[in-house]
């Protein structure tokens, strides 16, 4: 495929990214790296999808049950080194980082964070921007 | 694999979760989606990476050359609606949303954004949370 060119207008880029035309208030990570994906991330991915869509926030194509205009958009991502504590999910922009999610666990999440702005403590582990805690344990499993 | 026991002592799960340990301050996605990977965005994956181990600031096993108590993570994630004008990269919890990222200005966006705050305004297209801006163009691609 042919380099394009680099868009400079401002408004004619906006219009070719559909996700720019939506009201996005959060963006949610699930991660799908090998350690997560043992502990079955892929269903936690597929749990907030079908709960955001039916509640119609869904960001995303109609054609997909998704909606254009929707306020929150769901990605997978890459290992983030919580490998053994995951299925690990992040919300930003508010920098919550979630550990050992399970797809059971995404209802609550949705309704109370995502759509109410309380965070789950009780599966809460970091925020960031954060101090850190020093020292890595010796059980910790890497990937990054 | 069988399913680990949830753990409910906070320590111990920051001791097992590497991440948990490092003073982060900036999460940076690049997309690695079907129309993103055919503008390079490995590359510009690779870009971030390298240039910021060299400033020691890349968070990572030290096997990887990379630093425990380093201050920013890097992940690849999944097609995010920006499919028209990637490669797309995203920088949280500022929320600003790149697009049209080549490897070139991967040195200026670390320099100038991730640390030193100041957004690179001529790559930036939207911020999240954001308001959007209706509707969807008619040269729009979608992948979610």
């Amino acid at each position: 495929m042919a380099r394009p060119e680099f868009i400079e207008n401002v408004e004619q880029l906006r219009a070719l990214a559909p996700i720019a035309t939506a009201p996005i208030r959060r963006h949610v990570f699930v991660c799908t790296g090998k350690s997560c994906s043992a502990r079955d991330s892929a269903d936690v991915l597929e749990a907030f999808e079908n709960e955001l869509r039916e509640r119609g926030v869904l960001f995303g194509r109609e054609a997909k049950g998704k909606n254009p205009r929707g306020s929150i958009v769901v990605t997978s991502c890459a290992s983030v080194g919580f490998c053994s504590i995951g299925p690990a999910v992040m919300v930003y922009p508010d920098g919550v980082w979630y550990a050992q999610v399970r797809s059971s666990d995404v209802a609550e999440i949705v309704e109370e964070h995502l759509l109410n702005g309380r965070v789950v403590e009780r599966l809460a582990l970091m925020k960031v921007p954060c101090e850190g805690t020093g020292e890595v344990g010796s059980g910790a499993e890497w990937e990054v």
